[in-house]
């Protein structure tokens, strides 16, 4: 680490618990490679206490913050100002300090499509279809309608309720076709033949369910890029039986380190130093 | 400087402004010289935002915190305890966070006695003659009183309310046999001639007036030991002339070296690493 002084800018890392986050260990060694006078350090803030959080950021000048769970939803009501795609979402994970002013983003989103870009799968004009309608799928699904409208994005999920709030939401902020239905084999089955790109968002197939998938292997075929919310395993069933179909596959690793350097960008104003971030991150996976 | 992880201890300058501080690289370095997992900001906190920056410290979890001008007397009104001698003092210039709830210290005066004890001169039971009447005479005054009190300790000043005020204060503190008197050549002389410790708190003499001392070389005798408060330059001319007539003397930085080791162990329970932070103060004073 360079020497911490007195003009040392600090960024800091909300959430609840925080003490097996990657975060600070990723940004920090970030802000080495570039030689940039910051330093990232992590709270462990209670619920109910966020506002208070926030205010001391503010008053103490802190540059800015990630925001992780639980805190996405109540850190949005302490901000200043919220990013448009970010009120899509309904929730923030990033704060940036102007001069006293805090700036809510979300940059989860944007981390995921930044990571299918640089697959070479660029959602904007393209059969998206989602599963899942939790934090992520609203993130992404959100984040897509806004910034890279797909022709038509597909939700289908199990919670019909939050389903239906966030086709609403997609739909009232992009220019895409949203609809969304009920997860059924049959449903599945029919959208997955109809898409250019799945992007499962749902928590199945994670640690210690690695042997779960929401899509049988039979259903994939080569032409379908296929993204992985779930980063634990990085190599999830889904994706492997998508890889061995011929499939193009994007890991959720990928989003991880995209939102991080959507947040170092916001921060330092200078490209995210890609290769140490991912290092840093992979070892520690 | 160690890797900051999501488990690092966050310890924290408040000032305004705080930009040329030596206390980050100082605190810093005695951290990575324990390997101990911690780290120290600096925030500048405008005038009137401290009990919100302090609010942020408590819900943020950091350890501690140094206070610096002008926000000492402004933080005592924000934490949940004021250890009596900084009560006495009537300003904090330390936080300790014990699990959300925040004390208060005064750890200048204890630097300053610290300081006296390591250079042979312990003001217990002694005759000690102490001129100003400022910030810095109130915490030594008041520690001396509360934690080491002389025989007798006179005070010398020039603003007399300020002066009664501090009288009252250190006498009403301690054991000690506390009297002021207006500073004139006459009382000056009357009283180094009383006195086994001279403790020199007023501003004469500092950078760029190197060449002002309120004492005349011929006051001195051996046996007399002369503090400075002044530590810019480290040797003033007060100093100089103490001895050359045969004065064991003491430098202000020793004072201010003396107030951080203080804040070091109550934040981290460790005796702190002398020899490392005072290099790094002489390295850049």
């Amino acid at each position: 680490m360079p020497v911490i002084d007195a003009k040392t800018r600090v960024c800091a890392l909300f959430g609840h618990p925080v003490g097996h986050s990657l975060s600070p260990a990723m940004h920090n060694a970030a802000f080495e490679e570039l030689g940039l006078p910051f330093v990232y350090v992590a709270h462990d803030v209670q619920p109910g206490c966020v506002a208070r959080a926030l205010d001391g950021v503010r008053v103490m000048g802190y540059r800015g913050l990630s925001v992780t769970i639980p805190h996405k939803v109540e850190a949005m009501q302490g901000v200043d100002q919220v990013d448009p795609t970010a009120q899509g979402i309904g929730c923030i994970n990033t704060v940036v300090n102007e001069d006293g002013r805090l700036i809510g983003y979300n940059s989860d989103g944007r981390g995921a499509l930044n990571a299918l870009r640089d697959a070479g799968v660029d959602p904007l004009g393209k059969r998206v279809l989602m599963l899942g309608s939790g934090g992520a799928a609203r993130a992404i699904a959100v984040t897509l309608a806004c910034e890279a409208p797909p022709e038509r994005l597909c939700i289908l999920g199990v919670q019909l309720d939050e389903l239906d709030r966030l086709v609403a939401d997609a739909q009232q902020r992009g220019t895409s076709v949203v609809e969304g239905g009920e997860l059924t084999d049959r449903s599945l089955g029919d959208e997955i033949a109809a898409a250019d790109v799945l992007l499962h968002c749902s928590p199945i197939g994670m640690h210690p369910h690695e042997d779960a998938s929401l899509v049988e292997p039979e259903l994939f075929r080569p032409g379908l890029a296929v993204f992985d919310a779930v980063y634990n395993p990085r190599r999830t069933k889904l994706l492997k039986d998508a890889a061995a179909a011929g499939c193009r596959t994007i890991e959720g690793i990928e989003m991880f380190l995209g939102q991080a350097y959507v947040q170092f960008e916001l921060w330092t104003g200078q490209p995210a130093p890609r290769e140490v971030m991912r290092q840093v991150v992979e070892a520690k996976l």
